[in-house]
This record gives C-alpha cells, structure tokens and sequence, in this order.
C-alpha cells in the first residue's frame, strides 16, 4: 500500500527517445515496462517522420519540439550519439546514451563534461552492455583483486563492426559476422556471405580474412543461400579474472551471460536514464554512479532487499 | 614516469586497524600490497596487548591513541561493529566494515548516518564479499534485468554461523559445518565433529538436525578424528539471475567466485577504505558508493582501460 501511494504520488520522469531503429523501439517497450517513466516523444530523421510508424507516441524531428523533457536516451548510431547528446545539453535536458566504440569514450566524456556543466544538466555515455554493465563488473573485479588478468569473452554473437565490414567488400550481397569466444579474450570469426551474382567465392573469401577487422583472428567464411535465415540477436559474454587479493593468490572470478543484445543495451538505457537525473552536473560513465541509482524504488528498501 | 610521480607526490591514507584476528592479519597484508595506503598502526583489546605480535606497527588499545588516523578499518566480529564504529566515527575518524548481518543492515545504516554527519565523516559498512560485492553484482543485475528472479548459492565454504551453533551443543569438542550449494539458493549442511568423551554420536547428530540453524535444511552430521585437519578457508558463490529486460524474456546472467574467504573480505576492505574517504558525510552500503571510488589510481585512466 505504501509503495502504491509512492507511485502514485511520485511524479514521472518525461524521457525522450531520440533515433527509432531497433535500439529505439526496444527503449519504447522497456520505458513502457517502467512505472516510473513517460515518453514524451520520439525523435526521428525528418526523412522518417511519413514512414509508418506507432500512433501511440509524438513523432517529431527536433528534440526541441517535444515539452518538458527530463532526459533524452539517444538510441542513434555511436558516431552520430555525441552530436545528439550535444543538442540535448545544450536545452538542459539530461542524456544516456549506449556509444559503443571504446577508444573513444574517455575523450567523449570530456568533451561532453564542460557541455553538461555548462548547462547545468547532466550525461551518462556508454550505458550499454560492454562498455556499460561489463565494465561495472571489470572494475568491481579489479577492487576484489587488485592485481591479476581479466579475460572479457565475447559471443557467441553477431558482431555488428566486422558485419559492416563485409558487406563493403566487392561481391557480398548480405553478410553475417558472428563472434566465438575460444578463451582468453581470443575470438573466432564465423563470416556467411550471399554473393552477388556471377562472383567468385574464394575472392570474396580471401578479402575478408585480408580486411583489418579479420586479419589478425582466425576467420572461416561460408557461403549461405540466405544471411537472413541465420540472423538471431542472442549474445554473450563470459568475463573472466584471476588474480590476488592482498598477498592472497588464485582468486577467482566469473561472469557470464547470455542475452538478447538490443534487449538488454535498451533496459540499462532505461536505468541510466533514472540514474544521470540523480548526478550533479557532468559526464559519467556507468562506473562511476552508484548502482542503486539505477533502480527504481525507495533506496532503502532496495537495501534491505538487495545488500 | 608519470604515474610513478603521482604516487610520489600523494599524500598516503593512513589506515588504522581495529581487531587484530583473522581479518585483521589479512587487512594488514592487503594494505601492506597498497601503494596508496600507510598503516597508522593496529588497535587491539588491552588483555591481546601483551600476546605475541607483529613489532613492524604500533599496537594500542584504543582508536584514540593513534595519530592522524584518516579512515578506521574495522575487524572485530559483526556484532562489535556498531560500537567500534561509533567511537571512531566520534573522533572524525572515516569507517569501513564487514558488518555481516544481512537483516541488521538497513537499521544500523540509518543510526550510523546521524552519527557520520554529526561528526562531519562517512562510513561505509557491510563491505565484504556477501553483504559487499555480490550486493552490487545482486544490483547490478536487477538494472539489466528489472523483473526476474535471483539465487545467490554459497560454498562450498565453511559457514561461521553454523560451525559457531554446532560448537554450542552439548557433547562436542570441535566442529567445522560446511555449505553445500544444490541450486535455487538451497544449501545442504556437511557438519564434521568432533566428541568429548563419553559422548554418544546419535544424541549429538540429533540434536544438530534440530537445531533452528539447521532443521530447514537437508543437514549430514559425520563424526570425524580432527576437525582441524579438514579446515580450509575457501569459499564459493554461484549468483544467477534470470528475468526480463523491457518484454524482452529469458535473460540469463550468472556470476561464480571460488576463494579465500578472509583474503577476499580483506581486499574489499582496503578498496572501501580508499572509497569511503570519497564520499559526503554519512552511512553508506557498497550499491551507493561508484565502483570506481574503490580503485587506486587517476579516475581517467581506470576509464580508459576498464569501461
């Protein structure tokens, strides 16, 4: 009874959804998932505004458009998420976003420091899977055992990034590149590939294992009929560290999961976009909010539950 | 270079240990492993004064007779940390402990966090392995994965609690009770035992089935030669969770430690110890202080090379 009048009383956070790809429609549903949450609007390319989409929410081009949003989750490609977050700050309004590519989150999160402060609001970068949750747990790990190797295994999964690259190789119709993990942060490279027609195989083949993003793994390429007839956006992770705690050796440590990818990347969106509401001004990544401002709820009943 | 100049130029942590048993020797070890940390010197109970020691730190007898003592790590058993926290608390003096009762918790934050800001300092409490980082990892997977269920396995590994209430029936000289984990957070108990005497091992066994600690579980009583001879201070946790991310089903996320108990608490106890002189005045739990706060070192770097 307490916990309805707490939910009923609490006034919610308005959220925009900023990019409506898979990423963004699976933010929906979790946002819908979320007693604590509204949407205030989605945000699309204008070229996508007459595309058939859902009736239920305001669609618009411009985040500015939307009224009395708290915090915008950007669910647009890494490259384009710090131009979004840009945007969002500079109306005040709070972000979260997945950015993926890990080079270059700590310059990213500088640049966007004095933005956010500046505007007296605050952002979340790279609350995803890896880099997001992972990396909470490479640090927890890190504090359990100070000194030691971790091992972060990937798959078996579709690796977005070598995807990409095989479809821009002369001769490949569709492709699928999958990640299997073989221990020790070593990664086989499962390639299927629909030809164009009249190309040779065996071409196509050697290109692939000579691109960058192959070349230093051990690739196999096959041919399939149908790329589409493989696709599954199941993922995994097995995170490893063995190490010493104090003068304390062979310490050992495990994680591992197996997951639907745009599922889980859009729920932790969600929870970052609790969180970041409960920072002071700037720019985060995951590990450095507490985990409990991800949560929805009354923090010490979290407490007595979880701790 | 320039790290090794940083560390050259940081003002150490000066560290008191309070409780010179189990944990204590170990807390020693790992802040002997710690750059960033110095050892004030170890607080011991008056009539231990006098007990062979270790002659590389000052021994005294109370909190108090330490100088510029920054943060107090607490090692006496659970139901003296209260006490012990208070005391330095009221000398300014930062506290971090191991406070393992989970259903205590939630009270002893609150009382703690009056006396923390009164006295313009922080505690960090129950930061050990379970309360401590699987609490986190418990939270962590609750952001992934909102609605679900959670087991939390122990062992195989010695239980105090169960040893300690076996020790208390009549008849038995010595005794060593182990956890045995069967899954969906169900435990089987292996007491050994050791007699007085005279005793006869069908009464002892009983009246251990008996007891409150463990009539609920499936509990084999064996009666052995020494006791001593199968001690062993590892452990183990098996921690899965699987739940909905968004109305996305059938997310499976598991995490596995096997390791030296009082190593592990120990470590965790130097990193709280660093994390806790970060924080505003008042009583935390591990979920509410950043993972980052407890690692050593230039808050950039750890981004650039764990997130």
């Amino acid at each position: 009874m307490q916990q309805l009048i707490y939910w009923m009383n609490m006034k919610k956070i308005r959220a925009a959804v900023v990019g409506y790809g898979n990423i963004g429609k699976y933010v929906v549903e979790a946002l819908e998932s979320a007693a604590d949450f509204e949407i205030a609007g989605i945000v699309r390319r204008a070229s996508s505004l007459s595309a058939h989409g859902d009736d239920k929410y305001l669609v618009v081009s411009s985040l500015a458009e939307l009224k009395d949003v708290d915090v915008a989750i950007l669910c647009t490609p890494s490259r384009l998420v710090e131009k979004s977050a840009e945007t969002a700050l500079k109306l005040g309004i709070a972000t979260v976003d997945s950015f993926d590519i890990h080079s270059g989150i700590a310059d990213m999160r500088s640049r966007l420091d004095v933005i956010a402060k500046e505007n007296n609001t605050a952002a979340l970068i790279s609350a995803g899977w890896d880099p997001g949750s992972d990396s909470v747990v490479r640090a927890l790990l890190e504090v359990c055992a100070p000194q030691g190797i971790t091992y972060t295994n990937f798959g078996p999964g579709m690796s977005m990034g070598h995807t990409v690259a095989v479809k821009a190789i002369e001769g490949v119709k569709a492709a699928l590149s999958m990640t299997i993990p073989v221990g020790t942060g070593i990664h086989r490279r499962m390639v299927y590939v629909e030809l164009e027609e009249g190309c040779e195989f065996a071409k196509v083949a050697e290109a692939i294992k000579n691109d960058p993003y192959f070349v230093h793994d051990e690739t196999h390429v096959i041919q399939v009929e149908s790329v589409e007839a493989l696709k599954d956006m199941g993922h995994g992770v097995n995170l490893v560290r063995k190490g010493v705690s104090g003068k304390t050796q062979n310490q050992r440590f495990e994680f591992n999961m197996s997951i639907d990818n745009p599922g889980l990347t859009s729920q932790i969106l969600v929870g970052g976009a609790r969180a970041v509401l409960r920072q002071r001004p700037g720019c985060y990544t995951m590990i450095e909010i507490p985990v409990v401002d991800f949560l929805a709820g009354e923090r010490e009943d979290i407490i007595r539950r979880l701790v």
